[in-house]
C-alpha cells in the first residue's frame, strides 16, 4: 500500500489528502501538521477578531474526526518535521507534546509548508513585545482578540501594511471600539492591489469610518519598553499605539524544499510542473509555498491565494490518486472588502503591462449596479485593460459599494482564463434586469470604449 | 447628406440613431416613433406600478432634448408609418396629432418596430374591459398604477401568466396592498427560465410573499361585465378579480418588413446578418422585431431581450455610420428578481439541449454566496450543463436570495460567448475573500463534478 505523507494540513494540504484518497481509497494518506489545527480558514482571521466570527472552532472548515474517522486520513497534530531523506524515502518528525521524534517512510511526498510574515527577521524587537503581533497563525487570532478586548474603549491600534490582511484588520478592530491607524511605506493603500486613483477612493471609505491612514511612510523600527511597543517609527515621524499588528508581506516556506534539493523557481517559491510535481520524483508541492504559471502572461509567479492553493490540492491530490488532472495556473484575482466599500481586481495592472511590454489601452469609467431608476444602485468604478495589437484583454480593477464589483471582475477574470479579446466582452451576454443590472452594463460600456480605440471589429 | 430613418424609438432605434450620428455627424438621422416618447425604459414598468419608481419621466433614460438638442437627432414623436416605398426610397407617416399624411426620402432605413403582447387576438372580450391590461405601451404603466391604486386596499388582482414580467408585477401589486393571484397555463412558474425543480423553489416564495399561483391552468375566456373583467376562466376553474394583467407572451412586430418583401426568419422575426443587414438593401432591423444568432448553438433563435436589442442597435449604427462591425449574437442569459429571490439562467436547458442532439452532463449543487462563518451568506442554487463529448459548456442556471446569482451566471455566459469548456470553468479565477465569495465557489464545485463524469482532462 502506497503511502503519501503530506507536510503540512493547511487548506492545500487537507485538499491534497481527501481527493488522492477519494480517487485511490488504498492510499495511506498521512498529514503532518505543527499547530493544532487543520484546514484552518486562515482568511477569517480578521473577522474572528472582530467578533464577527463568533467561536474559535467556526474557523475550522470541517471537525478534524472528518478527515480522520470519515475519510480515513491519518492526521497527526503537533508534529513537526525536523528531517527529510529523499533518497531513502523517509522523513523524521518530532512529536511537540511527547518530544520523541518518530520516522516515517513515504512513497509520494507532498510540500504543503505554506508562507510566513516576513516581519519577524526585519524587526526582531518584537519578539518581546507582548501588543505586538503578526497574522500568522491561527492561535495569533486568539490573541489578537483576547488582546484587543482587554483594551479600554478608545485605546489605540496600529497595523502596519495596508495590503489587504490590514484592511480587514483595520475595519473589525474598529468594530471592536479601538481607534486605528494604518501605516504603509508606499505612497497608498492597497498597493498590490489597486492603482493610485482607486487607492483614494479606498482611503477616503478608510477616514471616513474613522481609520487614520499614514501612506508613504516605511519603518525604521518599533519603540519597545517592558515588554511592550509604544510606538513605530516611520520616516514620516512616530505613531504611538496600544496595540500593534504587522502586515508587511509573506514569503513561501521553501526551507524542507531546499534542504532536499527540490528545484526552486524564479520567483523564490518552490517549482512545480502543471502536475504539481517538482523537480523530484514523487515529491510534490501545493500552496502557498508554491509558485505556478500566469495563464496571461505565460510567466512563472507566486500567487499565495487561498482559491489557487485549493485548486493545486485538488489537483496535485488526483495525480497522486493515479488519475492525470492538469493545473494550468491562475490569472491574478484578488478581492477584499474594507467597510462598504469592495475592491478587487484581476489580471495585470496597467504598470506590470508596460514593463512586460504590452502596448496598453484602457477603459475607466464610473457606471452603476442597477439600472438608474431603481433606489439602492451603487456607483462602481471599473477599468478594464487590453493588449493594442491584439485585442486581447489583460487585466481588469473595479471598486465600488457592492459585492457586484468582484463579480465583474469574476467576468473578466473568466474571460483572460482563455485568452478572449476585447470583442469577446462586448459580446459577453450579461443578464438584464432593473433591480439587478443596468441594461449597458459598465463591464459592455467598457468595451465599447475599448473598442474605439482598437476597432470595432478585430484586425484580420 | 445621407438620411437614416428609423422606424421606432425605442432602446434599440435610439441606440442606431445615437451611434449613427456620432460616428458620422454628417448623416441626417430621422426617428419616427408612434408613442410619445423614445428610449422608454419599457422592463421599469411593474417597478412604476408598484412606486419602486415614483415619477413616470424616470423611465425615460433621456430627455428629448438629450437626443434633439445635443445629439442632433430629428426626432419626430406621434408618427405612425403607413407606408414604405422600398423601390422609390421613400415613407410615408400619419401625424397622429394633426392626421397629416408626410412623406419622407430615406437612403438607411431601420426598422427597429419592436413586439407586442398575444393576448388581443387571443382574447378580443378584453378590449372591452377597463380594468384588464396587456404590458406592452409604457402608458399602459401609468394606466395599471392609476387602477391599481384606485381600488380599496385587500382587491384581488389577477395575474395571467407567469413569466418574468408577470412575477414582477406580482411582487409590485403586492407592494400596492393588493391580493395577487398568478395563473399560468403551464405547470410550472417561469416555464422559459426555469427547471421544473428550480420553478418550486421560486413558487415558494411567491407563496410566502402571499401570491397565490395556479399553475397548469391554460385560459379558456375571461368573464366581461358591464366594461370590467370578472373572472378569468381556467381548466382548473374560474379566478375572480378586480384587475387583471395578461402577461401571456409577445411577437415581433413584422408587418413593415412583411410589406416591403424583407426576409423573415425561420424563428417569424426579420432576418439579418451579422452586420443587422435585412435581405433588403439600405435596409436594416434592429430590436425586439429582429432573430439574431444562438452562439451556443449557430442557430438563428428569436430573444427580445433589452441587453440584446442595445447591442444590436449600437452595431448597425457603428455599421451605418460607416465603420465595420459585427453582431456576433447572443447566448440567452436572462434573469429577473421576485420578492428576495434572484433568478438568473444563460444557454441552453437540458431538455433544449437534448433535443438539439447534445449529449448532456449536468451538475447540480447547493452552495453558498459567502464563506460558511461570515454572517449574512445566503444558499444558492446552481446546475451546469455541458456537452459529454466535447466538454463545451452548455447552459446554466441558479436561484437564490443574492444578486451574485445573476454574476455566477454571468460568468457562465462570458464563458459560453468564447465556446469555453469545463476546464476552463475549473480554472477560472474566481475572487476570494470571506465575506463576498466561498473558497471554493459554486461554479468551481460545479465544474469539478462535471469533470468528475467527463475527465479531470479534455480527451485529446
Amino acid at each position: 500500500m502506497a503511502r503519501v505523507v503530506i507536510v503540512g494540513g493547511g487548506a492545500a494540504g487537507m485538499a491534497v489528502a481527501s481527493r488522492a484518497k477519494r480517487v485511490n481509497p488504498k492510499l495511506d494518506v498521512v498529514v503532518l501538521e505543527r499547530s493544532k489545527w487543520v484546514s484552518f480558514a486562515f482568511c477569517g482571521i480578521p473577522y474572528y477578531v472582530g467578533c464577527v466570527v463568533k467561536r474559535f472552532n467556526q474557523l475550522l472548515h470541517y471537525p478534524l474526526s472528518e478527515f480522520t474517522e470519515k475519510r480515513g486520513i491519518d492526521v497527526r497534530l503537533e508534529s513537526s518535521v525536523t528531517n527529510i531523506d529523499y533518497s531513502g524515502r523517509t522523513l523524521t518528525y518530532k512529536d511537540l507534546r511527547s518530544g520523541r521524534e518518530e520516522e516515517i517512510e513515504w512513497d509520494y511526498l507532498v510540500l504543503a509548508t505554506g508562507a510566513r510574515s516576513k516581519a519577524p527577521k526585519i524587526w526582531p524587537e518584537l519578539d518581546e513585545a507582548e501588543n505586538a503581533f503578526y497574522i500568522q497563525h491561527l492561535h495569533t487570532a486568539e490573541e489578537i482578540r483576547r488582546y484587543a478586548l482587554s483594551l479600554p474603549q478608545g485605546s489605540k491600534a496600529v497595523i502596519v501594511g495596508a495590503g489587504y490582511v490590514g484592511l480587514e484588520m483595520a475595519e473589525n478592530l474598529r468594530e471592536l471600539g479601538l481607534k486605528v491607524t494604518v501605516v504603509e511605506a508606499l505612497g497608498q493603500v492597497a498597493p498590490r492591489t489597486l492603482d493610485q486613483d482607486y487607492a483614494e477612493i479606498l482611503e477616503e471609505e478608510l477616514r471616513s469610518n474613522g481609520v487614520e491612514v499614514l501612506t508613504g511612510a516605511p519603518v525604521k523600527g518599533f519603540k519597545v519598553e517592558n515588554g511592550k511597543a509604544k510606538a513605530v517609527e516611520t520616516e514620516k515621524g512616530s505613531v504611538e499605539g496600544d496595540l500593534f499588528i504587522v502586515g508587511v508581506g509573506i514569503e513561501p516556506n521553501t526551507e524542507l524544499a531546499r534542504r532536499i534539493g527540490a528545484r526552486i523557481g524564479e520567483t523564490g517559491a518552490i517549482w512545480v510542473d502543471d502536475r504539481l510535481r517538482t523537480s523530484l520524483d514523487g515529491v510534490y508541492a501545493v500552496g502557498d509555498a508554491v509558485e505556478s504559471v500566469d495563464i496571461v502572461t505565460g510567466r512563472r509567479v507566486w500567487r499565495p491565494f487561498a482559491q489557487v492553493a485549493n485548486k493545486m490540492g485538488y489537483i496535485a491530490g488526483t495525480v497522486i490518486g493515479g488519475r492525470d488532472a492538469v493545473f494550468k495556473g491562475s490569472v491574478g484575482t484578488s478581492t477584499f472588502k474594507a467597510f462598504n466599500m469592495v475592491v478587487a481586481r484581476t489580471g495585470l495592472a496597467r504598470e506590470e503591462a508596460e514593463k512586460l511590454g504590452y502596448n496598453v489601452v484602457e477603459a475607466s469609467l464610473t457606471g452603476r449596479t442597477k439600472a438608474g431608476y431603481i433606489p439602492g444602485g451603487e456607483k462602481i468604478h471599473l477599468k478594464v485593460l487590453a493588449d493594442a495589437d491584439t485585442g486581447r484583454l489583460l487585466g481588469a480593477q473595479s471598486i465600488g459599494r457592492s459585492e457586484t464589483v468582484l463579480w465583474r471582475i469574476n467576468v473578466i477574470a473568466s474571460l483572460l482564463t482563455v485568452k478572449a479579446t476585447v470583442w469577446d466582452l462586448f459580446h459577453a451576454d450579461i443578464g438584464y434586469a432593473p433591480p439587478l443590472a443596468p441594461v449597458w452594463d459598465s463591464l459592455v460600456v467598457a468595451a465599447r470604449l475599448l473598442m474605439r480605440k482598437l476597432g470595432e471589429v478585430p484586425k484580420s
